[in-house]
């Protein structure tokens, strides 16, 4: 039997998706089309549509916005303390844990060498203009090499200004990323967290 | 922090796919704005439109088709031999399989009193309408109470016709779904049907 073309194209969308394998993907796909109403599947359409106008990155710190940064535009935060975070998806992890009130900025990776991937690449001048009345820099990086490489050159790059560098301590387990982690960890790696020198 | 509101309904729309809990509609969800392309994600979101309106259940048979339905346009098939199915998804199972060359009949679902669905919620009208040429009909129900109550009501109303009646043999788990089975289990199934009586 051959299957209708379009049943085809959506199982090539789901599998798109991480930890979305071939069955996986049939499955999906088959449900949206025996399962789902109408209208459910045009809202869900409608949503992939709009969501990728509607939200972009903060100029200032890299999160997702809609009209403002839920962040920057948040004056009761701590304006004092910056944390550098490699991804988007990380503030998620802290937002969850409400334990950390300061500012963001997101890099957008880490250094790797091995994958081309150098400091002019990631979003460190954004980092570097936006120090003024910042008194602390709270590194959390993954716990790989290539995050350690990262936090190692933003703290020889702030060596000279008055600035605390501290870093997220090792509650993260090593060679893991940071998404990973649950609130405990989290919450631990950030009560400990250390001057980085 | 507040989360955009698109994305909030975005992984509402990822949860209700089937095994995706809230975790993973937020990892998906997170993947479609920071990762896809807006072109893959529009691709995507105009499949999921489309798919609704251009794919249809057979008429005849409950299969999906497109323009035709792919089983009863093809006229290779063996005309004579009609498999009952109780869902859409069971022929993807067996078409997989590349052994069964008949025609099917999918019933929609199965007789289940202790939730009132009763012989004439299902295809069954159809499938009596349907017998003129046909030798034999394999009744290829799930191995659950309900499977065995449909295929004993199709028995039953077949006896006085001069076809012959077989049934998939246990070689799927009883009290499991046909959809999870593998393919050689589908194979020796079949090949081991024998007549229902």
């Amino acid at each position: 039997m051959k299957y209708p073309t379009r049943f085809l194209e959506l199982i090539e969308d789901f599998k798109k998706l991480p930890g979305i394998g071939k069955k996986t993907a049939e499955r999906l796909a088959l449900h949206v089309i025996t399962t789902m109403d109408d209208e459910t599947v045009l809202k869900f359409s409608n949503d992939l549509t709009a969501i990728k106008k509607e939200i972009t990155n903060c100029p200032v710190c890299g999160v997702l916005q809609e009209a403002a940064c839920p962040i920057c535009s948040d004056t009761t935060r701590d304006q004092e303390t910056l944390m550098v975070l490699s991804e988007v998806k990380d503030v998620f992890v802290l937002e969850r844990t409400n334990i950390y009130h300061g500012n963001y900025h997101i890099l957008g990776g880490s250094i790797d060498f091995s994958r081309g991937v150098m400091p002019e690449d990631l979003n460190m001048d954004g980092l570097f203009k936006r120090l003024e009345g910042v008194s602390e820099v709270i590194l959390s990086l993954n716990g790989t090499v290539e995050g350690e490489l990262t936090s190692n050159y933003i703290k020889e790059m702030l060596k000279d200004k008055p600035i605390k560098v501290t870093r997220i301590a090792y509650g993260i387990p090593v060679g893991s990323d940071l998404s990973y982690a649950d609130d405990q960890t989290i919450f631990r790696a950030l009560e400990n967290r250390r001057k980085y020198e």
